[in-house]
């Protein structure tokens, strides 16, 4: 049984200490959280304690920590966790900044500890079959992924502020995609974007929709797509492309009921947002890390993924800026 | 170039005539018709003549008669082009009494000419791209087949009066379908039918709709469902399921468009009718009847099916007004 | 806090007992199997402990059982659970033998227990949106119900022989869908069934494909295919059809991957059997049974839908049997 | 009826002669072709006589011609026609240059004659039905569009020496399409190439796999992806995103057939190459000919959008080249 703690009882923490209570294999022991009510309540609904971080990383008794709090926090506490000899789950980004990632990439690999960055799509059943079928060889050497990505709606203006922009914040998810389908580090950014979804983020200096392209040393190419709003829910589909074939993964619904009538055959839109679409995914996430945890086996995004997506993001917010491609 | 002659100008005989005139291997002569106006509109727009059946049965030049007049008259124009020795493409029915049917098949077998008995399903490019799957073992043995044929709107009480009833009018297709796919003769016949979409025809004894089971000696089992009206349009669908998986045939759409919007995700609903849906398959059956004149091969459904199917529709037809199953 | 014990710690069991520890609003204090084994198994999985039916039911602690056990068992645990004034969810059928049933009905109403009968599909979020919308009005009046269900192989012979045939182990969930969604009782059933996948089925008199036809009052037609082996796995589809339209709820997939190459385009095939494709109907009758448990309303199928499937699939046995419809 | 005269009696040329034998409101008198064989097949296929191009455009009878010859051949034809005043039909593109397709423009405002370019997509039934429900406003203004491309097969080094590249002789065609779904030009090209199919293609300067991402004043962004090869066939398909939701064109299939096996649900794979794609588009755009030539009216597709297509593949080629984006 492994003992974990947490910090962050916010929207993505309540979904990780859930899926602790539900996962034979792990007991939560602790709740950290800058808000002491948020932090009882989640102590409180998932059998925990509520602590501080200073406590739960003296404890002994803890195996791993689930960094879940703000992104802000997360350089520290994943300094400290490796300090203590803990096992890191860590949601993502590692940081908005590349050259504090580095500095955890140094106290991970020094502490030696397990780190996990959690970029939850690699885990959906869905890519994550279509992964596997292109790495089995299905549709042979990959030559085109196509990355569509779009929230049902755009964010409030204060969590734009400190989102670090559309590319660190919403894209980096699609560039780790790109990352994993291509086998290959891509060698080139080009980003367009726009903002025509909300004047109050381009007032910001960010933008709301956007396309990347990615190109490899070996010529494969990927596109991206992103839109911070979708009236038909959250759009999620991959296409790869390959000498032997193309392997796509559809949107998810909740139903697959469909009904006609004298204005057409209507089917389900799209599952609403992440929670919904990638309920599975953050289940399986937090086995994969226990897995690592009881085996040793190296985690399949460690927090050198979450450098390099990161550098992909940075270089796709320059040339959005500077209107040219940005080598990598 | 196989010259041929028409009778009937209706919407039927619309359809043919043109696929003639577009057919490089036939030449319309003749057009024939009760109602002088019609003939000589359809006459003018093929490149016809006007004649009555007398002269075009007469000219030697006419290899072959498609019969695409009212029901009533398709026995003794049969009759008399096999007495003229001229190859019949006739539209179903036969006719609607299976007495005098059995005089066509006779007069047909006395005289040996091409008769075609215009089933025209068999010829859609879905369906006939099933049936040949099937035969080719591409699922094992049939153990089930799954009909659905719903039309768009109930054809009008003056219409329905001389149709000889649902099962004669209407399901007599699905019949053939089923026997044509079963590859064996149903034995035995249970149908229901009820008045549920418009009074009318109720008052005239038919039902709108029905469903129908057929069991064959081997065990093998068909169902049918029929509606006269269904407000998305034609419903045309084909589900054969054997040993060794399921083949469907889905309907038809004018175009591949789909909307995504908050309500869902809208496609086109089926095409609307049969004019629409079986355009090709009226186009096709034309060039497989005029591959059989030309090359002497036995056509794909001959006078026999025509009585066969006939046949079922007469079980059909007395099981649903004796409330019992039907031997064939 | 509902506190429940649980007869059964079989193959089913072991889902209800799972359910019940990952749902936050009950307990499962007791497991009672005729295998010691398996009920300490299963009682250790869960955190409960191994009684026989007497202490469980002299328990006051103990709001509620389920019967999951083998289907001899259900009558007399049924009726003790009535006696003791404990909710039952009982797993279907109740019994095989319709006067057995009727006996149940009068110890539930005798008793006023809560007694909810398992028919999971009513709870399956796709047929259930399906119902929905139904009764919501989207289409209008029902004039057809098609269902289709195929399990993936057949049972074992053993299996067969205590099962009371296809019709009343297999079917009758499908006979208490069509009774759901038709809003209104069959009045006559007609059956055909063959054996043509398993002759050993077929040596115990069983059959192992069927096709059933029913009739209501208001002349509202179901049509029900049953098949006990599909290559391509558990196909469970619903389609209804009515005057402004149709529903369909189609199968379900473990994932939204389609392959493109040169023989087609390949996605997943259904679902491979009830324990997956009925996962969340099992989670989500559960949470229907304590919500019913906790706020004294009725269930969505007691006692009398158990009784009334059965006797639709006692006149589908005998008229298959029997060769001609019967009235119910 | 309208009489017209074809330049090029090739792959293409035989399609719109047979679409100009079928279509009621046309007549072909000529047909001209450097090769007396091929110009001879089709006249007496499609009931012309073979002429050279003084004799048909000194033909007064003769309203229209249908440029179908090489490419290197369509600026002085068009131009000679123009002086004719003849209305012309001109296979894209009008030249791979873009001043000798200025001088085409000059030529054609200085005659007033009707100028049709064929841009066959825009008359795909889907493509067009995609347009009109965009006009319509069924999504709202424009922020992505999203164009796929891909061809069954490579052609022949030869043709690719001559074909002005992929941006010019395959993707002009999706540029056409992003503009008609922009409705606003774009104003800067960002296009990379790779030769990742036939290392020939390479040898020769050009690219078989590439990817465009265009931008407009407005802020709305199209992505473009082509190959020269596509195992499964013909990928034409079209996605539009906008702030009320999305349009879709699906790719279209031969038949409706599926199949479900063990190894999941089969589908057609896509109509294997234009020809087959577009058949409906050809006989379409034919019509749109005939109507503009007949009323007066602007046809969709003039001169000026051949050239504007142009300048685009002549910004993306550069741009691919260069590495860096270019202005319009």
């Amino acid at each position: 049984m492994v003992t974990l703690a947490q910090f962050g009882a916010g929207r993505i923490g309540k979904i990780h200490a859930a899926n602790i209570q539900r996962n034979p294999r792990a007991t939560l022991k602790y709740v950290v959280d800058v808000d002491p009510k948020a932090a009882e309540a989640l102590a409180a609904a998932s059998g925990a304690s509520v602590a501080d971080a200073d406590r739960v990383l003296a404890d002994g008794a803890v195996d791993g920590v689930i960094i879940a709090s703000s992104t802000d926090t997360h350089k520290a506490l994943a300094e400290a966790a490796c300090r203590a000899g803990k096992a890191v789950f860590c949601e993502k980004p590692v940081d908005l900044d590349s050259v504090r990632v580095r500095e955890v990439v140094k106290a991970v690999e020094k502490s030696g500890v397990l780190f996990f960055v959690a970029f939850n799509r690699r885990f959906d059943p869905s890519f994550s079959a279509l992964h596997q079928a292109l790495r089995a060889g299905r549709i042979g050497k990959v030559e085109q992924v196509i990355i569509t990505s779009r929230d049902p709606g755009p964010p409030p203006a204060s969590y734009v502020k400190v989102s670090g922009g559309l590319f660190r914040d919403m894209m980096i998810h699609d560039l780790d995609m790109a990352r994993w389908l291509l086998a290959e580090e891509p060698t080139e950014v080009y980003a367009v974007g726009s903002c025509l979804v909300d004047p109050a983020i381009g007032k910001l200096g960010d933008v709301d929709t956007a396309a990347v392209t990615l190109k490899t040393a070996s010529g494969a190419i990927c596109q991206i797509t992103n839109s911070r709003r979708a009236v038909y829910g959250y759009d999620q589909r991959i296409e790869v492309f390959g000498a032997g074939g193309m392997l796509r993964a559809a949107n998810r619904t909740d139903t697959t009921v469909e009904v006609a009538d004298g204005t057409g055959v209507i089917r389900d839109k799209p599952m609403y947002f992440f929670l919904e679409r990638y309920a599975e995914a953050y289940r399986i996430e937090l086995d994969h890390f226990l897995g690592c945890l009881e085996s040793g086996a190296r985690p399949l995004t460690g927090v050198e993924d979450g450098l390099r997506s990161l550098l992909l993001a940075d270089a796709a917010t320059e040339s959005a800026k500077a209107g040219r491609p940005v080598k990598v």
